[in-house]
């Protein structure tokens, strides 16, 4: 038996009093900390940033109290983003709500002011939802659901032909639990599925059907895929790499018609590009959840465009995610009790 | 070799020239008449009625006689069909271009007047578009994509959470072709399928995953299943058993928030039950490609209300559908040569 003091978990962002019981039953080895009434209360169900809330003096100094106890955390505290390494000196590791943490981390400067500390993200959790958001988007391009909705304000009934999923071809940049996720889905449809990666194994690209796809590529070929995308699907990191990595020549190896759906991140894309190639009728359309400035701005031209779908970087949240949070955090805290490998580490080097 | 005379088989409906040319190909042994100039053109790929168009005496009198010789018809004659049993007498057997022809030969008398004619549906070759339209349906509903275009509509960005497809229960009336291709697709959602069907047989019950299903029920079970069903979708042909038999009644047995999907027939719901479960707020949604009346009328609620997709019967027409229903009438061209029982042949007594 060890004789270290037990870690401290503070949950720092809204959780479910009853997703904080199931982690107090399962990890009894652990104090928790949760004061609901210091949290910034949830806007929408798994909103992890909150409403604004003022803290009492009082309630600041207990709140204060909790981080400098803290080894744990549950979530970044979104009330102390800026002295976070100060305020909480014995944190050893924080278990994010979100997969895509690194630009933030690099830009808080955390990964050198809390260099003791692990940070690991939520990769994974939201492979689900994204899925389902990029088989929606594939489904209302072909079947002509905009066209649809379209003659349905006008009270016009005109019969059509729409398009078939079947038989397409979707290229995934960024091919990791997403992609996974969606070529799984996408194969229950015929569609021909081809993962881009970064770091590609031999025998996945041997037997690319334990990734869920036809081919799995290195990111290099990219440029000789796309003119084989009917839908191209960004699922990437913001790295140095994938920074810009969609812009106008890129689009232009995009066959005429074809489809860009963004679950990734907004800087992947041009964003001046893309407007182009949709307003020039080259693109099909776009179904986009994340973009260069967010909240997208009032003047975009992508709100009105008529092949476009502007989702408020929600695709990924659902009514469900915080249950698949937790059940990922607490098989964290066994591997950490155990000493096994933590899941979803953040690489400081590659950020993702 | 036999010695009777080759059949003649009239292209009667549009149909892409490289099809008929496959047809030609492939049937060898019949005589095919093809003349384009002589049918009504298409609005939209597989359309199969046609816009309007008159032929010249000349050109009638060349139709008539290709009706009078052909023993074989590709799809029924729009230009003739209150007369089409004394036009064409000689017809042995008409492949439909739809799986819902029953009530329509019912109506014109056809069983009656051609009582040697045999009746093949198009049953099947739109199982995979409707399966498509299906899914779409049900994606949209549990993300939220309505409520995303009206923020959309109003430049307005704020997150929200959706809900997840993995999970929910979907009820299928009319297990057929259509309910084993959505369940094929709706599995890999991690959904639970329920299907109902008019004739089960033993070993369906005992291992529904031949049908793509999680359990196969009698449609006597329906009022029980409803309770379960998140969803709701209708793929039964309108039969006398099925005419009204989703009334408020049932409507008021599904879970609060359920959507309705109808690829059916509009007559298996009771129109104003279902416009007052949308008005109430118990119903979440409904997307609807079929109506009590087609075209719907202008004044039809159903048009404005915001929970509501009205697709104008278009659901299962795509620009791959004459490639499937030539695949199917080839086939069946093969099996009539051989003796074999056609696929899809008309019941007259059940009308699908």
């Amino acid at each position: 038996m060890s004789t270290a003091p037990p870690d401290v978990l503070l949950i720092a962002s809204w959780l479910e009093p009853e997703l904080v019981d199931r982690i107090r039953r399962e990890v009894e080895w652990i104090e928790v900390i949760h004061e609901p009434d210091l949290l910034r209360p949830p806007r929408y169900a798994a909103d992890h940033k909150g409403a604004d809330r003022e803290r009492t003096p009082e309630e600041e100094a207990r709140w204060r109290a909790h981080l400098a106890r803290a080894t744990l955390l549950f979530d970044f505290d979104q009330t102390h983003l800026d002295d976070l390494p100060e305020r909480a000196p014995n944190v050893r590791w924080i278990q994010a709500t979100s997969a895509g943490i690194g630009q933030f981390v690099r830009r808080m400067g955390y990964a050198e002011r809390m260099p003791a500390t692990v940070f690991t993200t939520a990769s994974g959790v939201h492979a689900q939802p994204l899925a389902e958001f990029v088989l929606l988007s594939m489904l209302a391009h072909v079947r002509g659901l905009l066209h649809i909705q379209e003659q349905q304000r006008r009270h016009h009934w005109e019969r059509f032909a729409g398009s078939d999923l079947e038989g397409r071809t979707v290229v995934i940049v960024g091919h990791g639990s997403i992609g996974r996720a969606v070529g799984l889905r996408a194969g229950a449809f015929g569609m021909t599925v081809l993962g881009v990666k970064r770091t590609v194994r031999h025998e996945e690209v041997s037997d690319p059907a334990q990734l869920n796809a036809n081919e799995i590529h290195a990111m290099e070929a990219l440029p000789d895929l796309l003119p084989r995308a009917d839908f191209l699907v960004l699922a990437a990191p913001h790295t140095d790499e994938t920074e810009g990595m969609v812009d106008g020549a890129a689009l232009a190896r995009l066959p005429s018609g074809a489809g860009v759906i963004n679950v990734g991140r907004g800087s992947l894309v041009v964003e001046p590009d893309l407007v182009a190639a949709l307003r020039s009728g080259h693109l099909g359309g776009a179904w986009l959840d994340v973009f260069a400035a967010e909240p997208l701005p009032p003047d975009s031209p992508l709100w009105d465009m008529p092949n476009v779908v502007v989702s408020p970087h929600s695709a990924s949240t659902s009514d469900g995610e915080n249950a698949r949070i937790v059940d990922l955090f607490i098989d964290n805290l066994r591997r950490d009790r155990d000493g096994d490998p933590l899941r979803n580490v953040l690489d400081p080097a590659r950020m993702y």
